[in-house]
């Protein structure tokens, strides 16, 4: 392949490690494309003759044609998938289809496929990650008045909303569409015209390649173009926080599917049996969500690892950038196919989270708080709420359990409207602070939510900007 | 502490598992800052009296004080930063600061104050990587002509210019910048309000809040107020991505610096000695910002596997959000401190670089492209240029040591003017491409990137707007 | 201090960054011991006159001394443990002191110190793993015949001895025992001698200094010994071991202790309280136990990223070996710390568990191997075991509230003494197997445990020997 | 496949999700191998008959003789590698195919093919890495007496032998060697007879089936059994650590095959060239080498992170233990089946080393040591050699090439013996401490490297014993 200064073969055992066909194979579109831009530049601009960018043209659009169809075979002597689109853009056109590498060297075309990829998976899972939410609001706007007991330290808290846990996750894959839209900007560059490293001596015109390809700009620097995966990084990045999210809904779904916590009734589509335990019917597909997100993580750090300490401009070790990106993006997509359709059939069972709700001393900061209304400094509220919930507790009963002079035992300000204090239902309703877990805010946030999801075009969005209500 | 329904006493190695007074007293402005505007915002809406509230605001104030001239002392059985304030309010102003703790809870407190910190380290960063861009930027406008060769694979490939090469770090830094940015405008949301995780029944205006503490806003859902870290993982994002660059640049002038390499002086001022061997001069500083990427990738990944998998709300692995950020920051403010006096006194070997180039065949690209604008193939062209590569290092001279004659030999096309255009400097001058290396190309990018560095104020960024050159 | 080739003075932000003392004081004991152990060497061989040995190890002593009663005091110009010792010494017993720098070089002797602190510490983490053993094992002994549901995917799956469950950890710890042991061999070994990577041409016996030190031999190669940091690696990895293994623990008794669970009571003594919510109790210290696995992860990779790719031989970039490693040892000590008085005074409700055994269709594989037994294939005994208990859910009973015909209806070969086999105290008795669940089985299996954990001195253990049950 | 009680038929897209068919087909052999053994006991202690015994193995025999052929046709919708070959079986040889199942789940089936491939692979790659120790022994014998600069810092310290250089790597290789018979030894372990978690019911005998699987125990808790992957995580660890040592050389060639060092002559077979710059000979190997420390680190801590937080016994999270541990291999292999050859064919510029040592002050050491054997205090002496490297580098001689009057200047106790003294060759030679670079010491650790590598059987190392020379 490179001839002139070299007197041996190289080793087969080499390209067995060098060669990168087996998966940029994977970026054959992105390769034909960015192509498509550099020819159609070539011609323009008269670096090359317009037949002979003509021809290569069309031989490119064939090319195209015959990847979509399945029928191009690639070699791996032939190393990567530009060498073999080379090599079959010369087989079918002839000499003249070796002129498309004018003024192109293939440090800065894997860095153009990479950039055209990440732009499109940043825009793919964006959109997978709305339908997500819609399973998640839709799942919310049925569930408004469900009350379960909201946790902290996994221990029974305070009563709230489903509609508003759930929420919480629309929120969290709010701030996802972000990272990946960062990531989708930070990739709409053009590294092309930056040649191996320095720019090249050719007329071209790199800010009409990148138009064509519908890319907003070009880098300022071709050695910083030829050297920067950040854009890979930050899909990285926005994917493993997306999969820490996951992780926490996926943790979630497990608890509440468990026989503890019967929360939740799988759906026989999404959920999976046991070859030895008939009984069972296991959240397979939320605990692979949950667990997916270690692999994400794993190629966030391998592709840091890789980049540490390496100096400029193209080094070979930048071909790790790919296989770890790609597994990242099959692994986003699988688990949000599957997740928004088993969100969106899940059975919730309200009658055992109202229990819950009951059953727990989670309306013991209503007693509380009732208290402080009363006048009482918090910290004694507080005290004489907790003795009351230890004699509940011994007597194995509610709070609400406890008659009436209990509680003026404890406190004589407490009245007979203490009932209704305590009631959960009425604890929620009264939460009517901003964000908080009453009803009406809820719907009022329900709607922000809704607007948020379906409303302006996600590109519309800066990308950086707060999710947050500004009133 | 929490006294009514526990009959024991903890355990002290509970405390000194537990207690994050050790680090969290980090957060000591933070927290009051958060509890003046809380105390503010709870006079104003009469949650608590008027009084009370200015009795709790000179409190805090006098604490402030003192907090600035180093006079609080703290004590571990108190636990963390609120408890150890709430004991020294209450010291100082007597029980009226029991008032304070009225429609909060430490779990929307501890969001606050670190959300509090995120944004003013984010800014103090930029600040400094501000500095360090522009000792880039010094060294760069000084050095437009010096040639030393471009590296791919660590060979020399093609002659750059220096400034140009030094510019590929400032655009990185630039990005670093958007990042940094990305993550202080996460941390600009205010969780106050969001109580222990539901909201709360009081009357409050967390909007209110949140303007007297200069944030743009409050979280639409209390639940993922207390349980939201992003802002925290996207600052150590933006770190490790920093640091990564930095390893590269670490990496840059320790082979610069080398015996070997030669390309660098390093200043006495940011040198050390060899207790045992008198003639060394090493180059610790770039070591250790090569060297540092570790611990903040280590950082960023802890706070990954923190969050992975864990169930709402709030949950206590959330203190484990802390340490590792305050170090990050040490990290990142240590070594850009030493970095950017360090650069700016670099002294660059011209004469070794140029050394450089002239020894190597980092001519030959400019060989084959000669060929090819004579009409040879750019394979042919490339065979032709490897063949005369090869006959020249077999006579050890450069390529342009070569009679004509022997040019003619491997291709008649080549006339006398091939030694003019085998000059390294005119082979830089020629790469006119944009963002290439030829001078006046860098003399319009140093402009660029002066504008991006001393341009308007970094807050008028969009986030996330590329840092392309959109013509 | 190193004078001579340098003409300024050292930048003080450099010293910032670079000066290690604020974290390797802790070496103090290490340095002395290593420092006694070279003096003894150096004045026996004769490399340094008697007297003068004796001299410098008399001072050493009385550092030592000092450094035990808190009285030394170090200076950040001095940069290290090393430099600040050398400069004490030299303040008490005069020139003489610098004689002990002779054959020896930081780069040695700061290997040495790490050798040391490692080898030390992992002696005591073993210490401590085995305190926690003995608390899993009283627990265990205790409840041999307390039956619980086993679960696989969170789900009840077949009925089991809590002893047998709690044993499970009892044996990865005993895992992590090994691999703690692998990294106290691996730092067995003495790097001293070494000097600054070649050796030295004094005529110095290493191996009379590891003697002294109590190591087991020295490096074979000088290089190898001052750039070798693979011991630390072999205790972050052990350490990160452990420290999944305790996530995991965590993650169940904060499980166990939810309202949902209600498996186990948390001691007051080893619980929390919340600041809001007076019902609360909270088990913190296994959050936090599960939580901290990700700052070990993390600084077993912050240390793997620093040594990627760096060259031989020393290099300031592992100066960064420290600090992770340090928070490593205090992280694993407090977990143990608190872990072991926490799980030994844990109350289990052993009716609550067996009630969850009641309650779930466990014993349906007792059903479906009852059919095996019966001659009816696998796939088929399974099939009709599920029908059954879809038969049973459905009417809201366990699978033994069904009467016999349902059973008949469903398969013939159902007999009466199906009722026996559905018990879940005799489908726990049953299950004989070695390793199995059966009571028998879990207390021959609690004697192997009792031996493995008390038995001979672990020194003794082949540290790579399977934690297998060999027959 | 779960029947009983699901009504609705599993959603494709769980398959995708689920589906291990795609990469656990790999362990076809494994579980061909586990199924042999289980059959055998299960007819020998007559859970099943005899005969029906020999069915199942004759029909397994005819699959692994289809899957070595490569014949084995398998389904998405089987779901994984065990399902597969059961329906394959049971389509061979009919219903008594089903008995195979008796006694066993896939919880210890699958955990079972992990650990047989574990063992299997942890052989195969200390073999390849025996290969890589020879090749650079094999460089080693031939270059005992080249000299180069050895670095600390990447600056030129003190004169090392090449072989000396070379056997460091040796000896981290043999450490990996010893980590990779630790995770084999922790994969010698028999899960089988745990079924899902509790063991069986029926009398099976599973120290018979470990026998017959040549491994050398069975673990001694069913829980412990079909949870643990810490064997392959010690797989992931030792692989991390070897690509850590190979990053180092990689890194090393990588440098000394630049045109500045210009220390080695990359074999053509194990180079490649450049599309655009025919000069070009590029180090890709071993930049790859370094690059894909990367991906492995990436695994460890992806597996490390699945793992977190997980509760007992089995959970589908486990089935994230594969694809990891699937490429380390392959990377690992195609590394180390490449890095041997290609270091056996270095071809080493002794020339170019030594004119390195001869242009270095790397002799500086040697007069600082010469002046301290004369009587002068190490820190003088060093001052001393300072002043006379600071002399000759002003005048751009090595320090041999000042005059002698010069040396007295600065020291009046250095005589015409300095001379020899600063040779270089001399300086090696006379660095006779043990485990230092002088030529006879050299060889003497040679004999010791070779004996390690080609001495007795591996198998015959304690895991965990000290890479040391213990006298």
């Amino acid at each position: 392949m490179w001839g002139g200064r070299f007197e041996a073969e190289t080793d087969p055992r080499v390209h067995a490690l060098n060669a990168s066909i087996p998966f940029d194979r994977r970026l054959v579109r992105e390769d034909l494309e960015g192509s498509l831009a550099h020819a159609t530049m070539l011609g323009e601009t008269g670096i090359i003759a317009p037949e002979d960018a003509e021809a290569i043209i069309a031989g490119l659009k064939a090319l195209l044609a015959d990847a979509e169809a399945g029928r191009l075979s690639f070699r791996l002597e032939d190393e990567d998938i530009h060498m073999n689109l080379e090599r079959l853009l010369l087989e079918r056109i002839g000499p003249v289809g070796g002129k498309l590498h004018t003024a192109r060297s293939r440090n800065d075309q894997v860095a153009l496929d990479l950039h055209l990829f990440v732009r499109r998976q940043a825009e793919a899972v964006v959109e997978k990650i709305r339908t997500l939410q819609r399973a998640l609001l839709h799942q919310a706007e049925a569930h408004v008045e469900t009350i379960l007991p909201g946790y902290t330290h996994l221990k029974r808290a305070q009563p709230v909303s489903l509609a508003h846990h759930l929420l919480a996750y629309v929120w969290m894959l709010e701030r996802d569409v972000r990272r990946f839209r960062a990531a989708q900007t930070a990739a709409d560059v053009s590294p092309l015209g930056a040649g191996a490293l320095a720019g090249t001596t050719h007329p071209i015109d790199p800010h009409r390649t990148a138009a064509l390809l519908g890319l907003a700009g070009i880098y300022p620097n071709s050695i910083d173009a030829v050297s920067d995966r950040d854009f890979a990084l930050d899909f990285l990045y926005a994917a493993s926080m997306l999969m820490m999210h996951l992780s926490r809904l996926g943790e979630e779904i497990v608890l509440w599917a468990s026989d503890e916590f019967g929360f939740v009734e799988l759906p026989d589509a999404f959920a999976t049996g046991s070859s030895i335990m008939p009984q069972k019917k296991n959240p397979d597909v939320f605990e692979l969500t949950r667990a997916k997100s270690g692999r994400v993580f794993g190629h966030l750090f391998a592709l840091l690892t890789v980049l540490k300490g390496l100096p400029l401009a193209y080094n070979k070790d930048l071909q790790e950038d790919k296989e770890g990106l790609f597994d990242t993006v099959d692994t986003v997509h699988r688990v949000l196919d599957v997740l928004a359709p088993a969100v969106e059939t899940l059975r919730f069972r309200s009658e055992a989270m109202l229990r819950a709700v009951r059953e727990s001393y989670a309306n013991a900061t209503e007693l509380a708080d009732y208290l402080v209304r009363k006048g009482v400094p918090f910290r004694d509220a507080h005290a004489a709420a907790g003795r009351l919930v230890r004699l509940a507790a011994d007597r194995g009963v509610p709070l609400e359990g406890l008659p009436l002079e209990d509680f003026k035992a404890v406190s004589p300000l407490i009245g007979p409207d203490v009932y209704t204090v305590l009631d959960p239902v009425e604890a929620v309703r009264r939460r009517t602070s901003p964000g908080g877990t009453g009803f009406d805010e809820v719907r009022r946030q329900l709607a922000q939510a809704r607007q948020a999801v379906d409303g302006p075009a996600p590109g519309a969005f800066p990308a950086g900007a707060p999710v947050a209500d500004g009133r």
